[in-house]
């Protein structure tokens, strides 16, 4: 691997500069910036890695697919990625602008720079790396980078089950997330996700609280109640059977999260706050990891300015997003809150699904699982933690259950990357260290 | 009166053209936007209309303060109104720009056509047609202009005790408000306010939901609870001693509150929905005027945008007002809502007041009273309606409790003026009215 790993080393200050070129195209999904562009340019990036790259176009954003074949190789290696990006908002507290690159801290600052750009970039440059020092690859490799992770990937379900026979692979293995603090990790699934608005519309205008306050209704007073009756008064969510179907953790599931090291001052620092779940490691992670969460990403109604505006708002929305974990899910659960607020007396209140992804799992002692293990501690020079599942979401079940094939998931971005957040990062290390930890990975793959 | 009411009649098209140019004139006291300039407008009209006018300064805006003294009148009016006026957020909803008045419909349309602006500016109008018709008042004359209504009046009480002297007076009269459904109406007071700011904080930036969802503060979450705790699910407030000191209503309320005719169609076509009080006009009218209400002005936390953003927001924000009646106080109405949240476990919340005035009354029979109902009688040509109160808020109570005077409230804007909302407007016809009004009111008073 060295003749790989030294190419890579060669080459770094032009892997870097591409990758900048990259991140200043924005692709934002949810409001429809720049994804079309992008996806362009991705498949140019593609082909000049030395892929049969094209796009495959979906009722949404297209799919940008590659493959390079191996002839005589015994497997075929399925790589996942995304290239849209979160939507920059608020603006005002980047230390950069979101689509304008800076380097600084040994760090890479923009929008998309860790979710999830750079990180699909160092596979193209692992790529790169092998077909230039060795002529071809070890494994067939294909590559699937969608434009509609960060709304929930609405047409990668229909997209997978359309063509399964050309995503058919021995193992899928990707890179999204975050690491853990402590250094390299690898996941093997993710929890689920339910995301809905909640509306409450009230008068057809805005009203003076004095001249209807007491007879008109209240829409964000009703959606107040409403929220807060999806919790008891210890944090629990209240939706009645919302944790029927949670796993317990197993022995197993217990031993890995009791081995994931805790560094809480890191933690503390990053959230400015102490986190609510713990003391320890194993109650942290297994809160986070295995145990499903109801949280409000947004509130608004009314007056939101400088000072005092004395009005009833006419309509006031939520927006709610509903972690999930094995075996939740979405359907069920979107209908059990619905039945929920029926009976809490807000029946009224309309409920809009704006996206959905089911939890996915894949065992943690799978013997492709253990070859990419060895492939990230070649790349990183030490073992990577392991996480039986990433706490946020991604499109896994359709790698599990619809092509019914492992998983793998080693993120290159740090833990502090901020993604979702104003300065969004990637280390220049999680970088250089991704794009090794792809090559060797298809080695390891090939020899396992 | 009918040659003051010919004068009236003569300079229309005029009048209507000079409440137009002040309406362009922005006066945003909550956002600083064109106050100052507003101010030195409205002393030239005052002075224009014959009034020894100036400036009094204030630590925020100026009082725009002037006197009309007539030797011999054997009583002295005091009138006041305000120059300031509300945010017009939101902007997209106004159907010609809240700054460009619009003349259609029979209304003028502008951000202050009805609250303030084109009240005290009638009040001007009057003092003209009475000095060019009559050459001198039948009462000595003090007009008092704020302009910090809108913001609660930071700076009137001091003002108001400062210069007890010169605001000696034997009655006050003011117009602001809407008039009922029904027509001309006359007012004898006003609930009070209690402006309150709710922040919940977090971590020290908004964090991804699938990175620390469960494991990090829910600010958004919290504040959804605090505010519901905040209500029964009868949505009576659940603020522990909050009715304490509400007077019920006497035999005598309930006469007037009986009397007042109630639209039940015009108020459904005004809302777009049903009201919520009620049926029959007494029990609407005592919810609304008899009775405290605790409001949500605004809410605010994370991602408000079109399509979904997975944050857990790091701060949530509520704006709260509390409507007052006699004999509550908004400083132990503010005491009793921190005791409340601290009670329920959320004393964490911090709570800003911006803004506080305490409910006001006169008596309804009281007989300089009846002499503005006998001019508001001549000036539309039938009675008008009575109302104890008002539903909202004006600093009444500097003029009946630190001047201890009789307070009469006209209002010269329609039902359905908008005010604190997109399309505020005042028809002609309660224009031109409200200047009749003023005119006979003061030889009314006069006479009683």
């Amino acid at each position: 691997m060295q003749d790989v790993f030294q190419y890579v080393e060669t080459h770094r200050a032009r892997f870097v500069e591409e990758l900048c070129t990259l991140l200043r195209q924005p692709s934002i999904s949810a409001q429809d910036v720049g994804v079309t562009e992008c996806a362009a340019r991705v498949l140019s990036l593609m082909s000049e890695a030395g892929a049969e790259a094209r796009l495959i176009p979906t009722p949404g954003y297209p799919v940008v697919y590659g493959q390079v074949s191996a002839p005589g190789a015994g497997r075929t290696v399925l790589i996942y990625g995304h290239y849209d990006v979160q939507p920059p908002e608020p603006l005002e507290l980047w230390e950069s602008p979101p689509f304008e690159p800076s380097l600084r801290n040994g760090r890479i600052y923009a929008r998309g720079a860790g979710d999830n750009k750079g990180q699909m970039f160092a596979h193209l440059k692992a790529l790169e790396a092998i077909l230039r020092t060795r002529g071809r690859l070890p494994v067939s490799l294909k590559l699937c980078f969608e434009g509609e992770e960060e709304i929930s990937s609405p047409n990668l379900p229909a997209f997978v089950q359309k063509h399964r026979k050309l995503l058919a692979a021995d193992v899928v293995y990707a890179s999204d997330g975050p690491m853990h603090p402590s250094g390299p990790t690898v996941f093997f699934g993710c929890r689920g996700l339910l995301y809905l608005e909640l509306t409450v519309a009230g008068a057809k205008r805005d009203l003076h609280s004095g001249n209807y306050g007491g007879v008109a209704p209240a829409p964000a007073g009703r959606l107040a109640q409403a929220l807060a009756s999806c919790w008891t008064s210890r944090g629990r969510v209240a939706v009645e059977g919302f944790y029927d179907r949670v796993k317990k953790p197993s022995p197993a599931d217990r031993r890995v999260l009791g081995a994931i090291p805790l560094d809480g001052r890191t933690i503390r620092q990053d959230l400015g706050v102490s986190p609510v779940a713990g003391p320890g490691a194993r109650a942290y992670y297994e809160r986070l990891l295995m145990q499903p969460n109801l949280n409000i990403a947004g509130l608004t109604a009314g007056y939101q300015g400088p000072g005092s505006k004395t009005i009833i708002p006419h309509v006031a929305r939520a927006k709610v997003d509903v972690r999930l974990v094995m075996d939740q899910d979405p359907d069920d659960i979107e209908e059990k809150i619905r039945a929920h607020l029926k009976r809490r007396g807000f029946g009224d209140i309309e409920v809009k699904r704006l996206g959905a992804v089911p939890p996915s799992r894949t065992p943690v002692d799978h013997p492709l699982g253990q070859a990419v293990v060895r492939a990230v501690t070649q790349a990183w020079g030490r073992r990577p933690v392991l996480f039986p599942n990433l706490g946020g979401t991604i499109p896994d079940y359709l790698f599990t259950r619809v092509l019914g094939l492992p998983s793998i998931w080693v993120p290159y971005a740090p833990h502090d990357e901020a993604n979702h957040a104003p300065n969004e990062s990637i280390t220049l290390e999680g970088f250089m260290n991704g794009i090794r930890s792809t090559a060797a990975a298809l080695f390891e793959i090939a020899a396992a």
